[in-house]
């Protein structure tokens, strides 16, 4: 798709705060130069919604979820209670037992909205521990055992940094290595699993990964499920990036057995183009664990002799107080396009990747430009015709990082993107 | 201000699922039923900037922030590189900075927008705990000694909700009497410090409230601050509600030694009314403390062989992976309006609430309408009239919490408010 414009106008730190007038000040202003604040703003944005946009994990967002998101702006629900949101918090448990549904629990279960997967994450360890050790709730982690999970060195970062959160300790976080294509070696599990024991720790999760950050690597879930029964784990599969493939009947596969999983976490905002933020997290249990877990039972919101059914008061499921309605976009994008069109959407990401990894192939040169990344980045972001993430891995220094997900590009897109990597770093 | 539509109209759980047509198909929808969608969610929405919305702790949003909501759902940056959002990681900066100025930090300090007050509270509690014992971040708490916190009664309920969190446990949040306006009693302070002291745990933090959720009361926090001091306990105040009146020349007086706290939490979505989330997270550290606490330094978003000021990139200084730019709205609305009418507005708020106060004072009845507030509450949902939250506090029965923000709200709104409490109950 050609586009007219650029995905960013370069500025140094320095240049950008010169030209936005940023000082707050006693007195107000006309309305023209709040209108140019906002013409400003858009401007030295990036365009997310560009197709030369292959950064980080997200693209923009539909259209139909901006829409919705302008709704929800405008009338300020919170989702505490359903006397404050009672169209959203319906909505919201509609999309979570649709979202459930694909993941295959037949019976149900729980869930949340929430801002972002980080959170989804730290949700699913802390239910994880609770539910192990309710004790914890109140007496805290120094009253327990040293308590260990398990994740590949492929997860993302926000495992780590949950286990810190949490007071769990990021050594506590035993990682376990992959395989070459990034996925989660079952056996190396449980070698660690043993260790763990054999130190005198008490092992309580695992957290699969489905769609891994750098390498879009899908965990064994079927055998890493087997591992948590035997063990009495709990399986969290952490499926912010690749539970979009759940849509598609042709790619479901890569998330094979996700349904004995303990709890799941996934972004509509991400493959999906919800807008940031809407992630869920799902939990497989029907018995009110989530509420449990997290209740504080303030009463100024959540009173016992209200008039309507309580149980639509989901607030005190949250680790948040105020919550926005994020489900929302997602629901109205849904309810226009049709499952199917969201299928096709997935399907149609997926074959942009594979046509951009045969052009790679045939073309020389490509190997040796890994080398060159950052130089390549710096004069992408200075002519901003395109953004595309890059960084190391392994044994492999800098490389490009390829995230497609937008519906409107096409194999010219992808073609672009070869041209432009090589013309910009022709000379190097 | 008169009205031309309701508040909200109600309609039970049951009849609004008949209502809304919920269920999520196969296939897609004509653009006219997605906008009747959007009608339906505003209209059975509770309209939050209605004159008479006087429920939990916010008041819809201004006029301007929801503009900016707009700029920032449309371009859907994320804050955790300057590259990714280069307009918003400098106007956060500058944001936070006016707001530490405000609050007395004269040598600036650090901070970060996050989604709402109460995880600003367990960021506190995190970089409390932190700062004491750097090594829970690799070892966890199961290698520490107990660790307590103090709070006053009057506190709000996510100070629970963060220990239960942070693997701190609710048990060991000790909870100190509060005088008979709402106020912490410094000397009840002492007396819990000794207590957690010879039980051999370790005190660590004192959480302050400028603005208690229930009586709307602030904490003596010169006084808490001498105790902490002696003690060595980091000082956190919870001004979510209250930090607005740090802008009001008349009642910035309440937050009287706010400058001496380690770490405030403040959300101008609240009585500034900047739209949800607008949650300030501000640290008086300038020494990299909340970067060293939460960092995870993953190598796809942080590289070190970047091409500009990788301060700028203020990601990993979060617990989210990717973040909204939360500050925009704020910002927005500040340069359209000036300090002096964000001023304004706050001692407006705080004068109808005097208003009302002699009102309530003047009429018969009031007292003992206290204990039919829950029959009162369902009549008022039930006609739409208006929104009051009610509660109960102490020996107290239910009572109507009154919340009063909205620059657009007259005498005239607070004597219909009385009409309309007598109207409802007079027959009961």
């Amino acid at each position: 798709m050609a586009c007219p414009y650029q995905v960013c106008e370069w500025r140094s730190p320095e240049d950008l705060t010169k030209l936005l007038d940023l000082e707050l000040g006693e007195a107000g202003q006309a309305p023209a130069q709040t209108l140019q604040h906002c013409r400003d703003a858009i401007h030295y944005s990036v365009k997310t919604n560009h197709p030369h946009f292959f950064n980080q994990l997200y693209v923009g967002l539909d259209h139909y979820a901006m829409v919705g998101s302008f709704v929800t702006d405008a009338t300020q629900p919170s989702l505490y209670t359903y006397e404050m949101a009672p169209v959203h918090c319906l909505i919201e448990k509609v999309v979570l037992e649709k979202m459930m549904e694909m993941i295959g629990w037949v019976e149900g279960g729980d869930g949340i909205f929430n801002p972002g997967g980080s959170m989804s994450n730290m949700y699913a360890m802390n239910l994880a521990r609770f539910q192990r050790f309710p004790e914890v709730k109140e007496q805290g982690l120094s009253a327990c055992p040293r308590l260990v999970l398990f994740t590949s060195e492929e997860c993302h970062y926000s495992v780590a940094k949950a286990a810190a959160f949490l007071g769990i300790g990021t050594k506590n976080v035993y990682v376990v290595p992959a395989d070459q294509s990034g996925k989660m070696i079952p056996k190396e599990l449980e070698k660690q699993i043993r260790t763990a024991i054999s130190e005198g720790a008490v092992p309580f999760m695992v957290s699969a990964t489905a769609g891994t950050t750098v390498l879009g690597s899908f965990d064994p879930i079927e055998e890493l499920a087997d591992v948590c029964e035997e063990h009495n784990l709990w399986l969290h599969v952490d499926a912010c990036w690749g539970g979009a493939a759940l849509l598609s009947n042709k790619h479901k596969h890569l998330l094979k057995g996700v349904q004995r999983a303990h709890s799941v976490a996934w972004n509509p905002h991400k493959m999906l183009m919800a807008g940031q933020q809407c992630s869920a997290f799902l939990v497989r249990d029907k018995t009110g664990l989530l509420q449990r877990c997290h209740s504080a039972c303030a009463s100024y919101l959540f009173q016992k002799d209200k008039f309507y059914d309580i149980s639509c008061d989901t607030g005190d499921k949250s680790i948040q107080c105020g919550r926005k309605a994020d489900a929302f976009r997602f629901w109205l994008m849904w309810k226009a396009l049709g499952t199917r069109e969201l299928e096709r959407r997935v399907d149609h990401a997926l074959e942009m990747a594979r046509y951009l990894t045969e052009g790679i192939k045939k073309r020389d040169g490509f190997r040796l430009l890994m080398e060159v990344a950052p130089k390549i980045k710096e004069r992408m972001m200075k002519t901003g015709s395109m953004m595309v993430g890059y960084q190391s891995h392994g044994i492999n220094a800098n490389f490009f990082r390829m995230i497609i997900i937008s519906p409107w590009v096409s194999t010219k897109d992808m073609d672009f993107v070869l041209d432009e990597i090589h013309r910009l770093g022709a000379d190097l």
